[in-house]
């Protein structure tokens, strides 16, 4: 039977919701490999709309999840519907959304709080020894949610590095085309936009990243 | 020096706008192959915004531009202001946007219109004899843009299929994973999401446009 992930997004754009090209390239390598996926997104307003052409916020409210459905093709479930129990495993692109939407790490830094059905959602597949990969920002979520000691990457950074040690992460320095994984929590974390010159710059880790949890769902069920 | 390739847009979403799979697709293949690209849109109010999870109008109004910046991570230009003499050749993603926003096909079937600056542009692509491909349902464009007898596919959907033949086109059947070529003319054509059944299947013809457009583009230059 093929293995099925779940993919939870954020919206749609780098500026205020998922990364388009991470969510894609993700959606891409899964079914290249023969796995298939059920993306998935809160359904509560976004922090913000932002223009995407002159970085401006606009004066107007959209909802996360009707959003994150045009990266979705209209396939998409609420978070609140959503059954751990029903994958083998989960995957969390990147994009400013991850930070504004999931959790409130762009404003908040290191007294940022997660919200609650992320964090619950994510801890059900953890409990259940399943993988979990997350991408571009959204491994700042790392250390609340696994707990002290967890290991991630979001590149080179310093500041954002020196944000995950404070939250009692362990932060390991890695190429855009590298993973990082912590075997004991089955958490793998790729840098991609935090380092990406382009779009098949990024390809090279997210593909890893899809690689590696596919591979621990085929070492560990 | 590389090949720079324009990649004009409709919007982020594929029932409203540029279809985002196509699109990313597009680019990866573009970036994967050496080639440059430069992401272009009208800078218009869209025909409608469309709830991504319901497939209902919104009461809202959105821009083409605005939008398709998303998909583009900010790097676009508006149409008005794009030269087609600084690119080597142009590639259309499908989407309804193709048939809501560049042309009202989505409508009016056969007696749709192109927007005149559409025309404008993608004929002066053809002037210089350089590559046009276009993807999904976008190449309901060609007859209107190439006039008569040229080629172009669809996919297999019979109905789409007699309408670019009434328009004055040639319409070849093609599976997903090929694509149909006017050599006179330079207009590489695939079926992408009219026929895709994942994301992977797209890439397969949509990696084969992209790999006709630049052999064209070394043939001919």
């Amino acid at each position: 039977m093929a293995k099925k992930i779940a993919v939870l997004l954020s919206g749609c754009g780098v500026y205020d919701g998922s990364e388009i090209y991470e969510t894609v390239l993700t959606l891409l390598r899964l079914d290249q490999s023969g796995a298939e996926y059920q993306c998935i997104a809160p359904n509560d307003a976004m922090m913000h709309v932002i223009n995407h052409m002159t970085g401006e916020e606009m004066p107007e409210s959209r909802n996360i999840l009707v959003e994150a459905a045009r990266l979705a093709r209209g396939n998409i479930i609420d978070l609140a519907d959503a059954k751990a129990e029903e994958y083998d495993g989960l995957i969390l692109p990147g994009g400013f959304g991850a930070a504004k939407n999931l959790c409130d790490f762009a404003v908040k830094g290191t007294e940022m709080s997660i919200r609650q059905d992320v964090i619950d959602f994510v801890r059900s597949f953890h409990k259940a020894m399943k993988p979990v990969g997350l991408m571009c920002i959204a491994p700042v979520m790392v250390p609340q949610i696994f707990g002290e000691k967890s290991i991630c990457t979001i590149g080179t950074d310093p500041d954002v590095a020196s944000a995950v040690t404070a939250m009692g992460g362990e932060h390991q320095d890695r190429s855009v085309d590298d993973i990082c994984v912590d075997a004991v929590n089955k958490v793998v974390t790729t840098p991609a936009y935090m380092l990406a010159s382009g779009i098949f710059d990024a390809s090279k880790g997210i593909f890893a990243l899809v690689d590696e949890v596919l591979s621990m769902i085929k070492k560990y069920n």
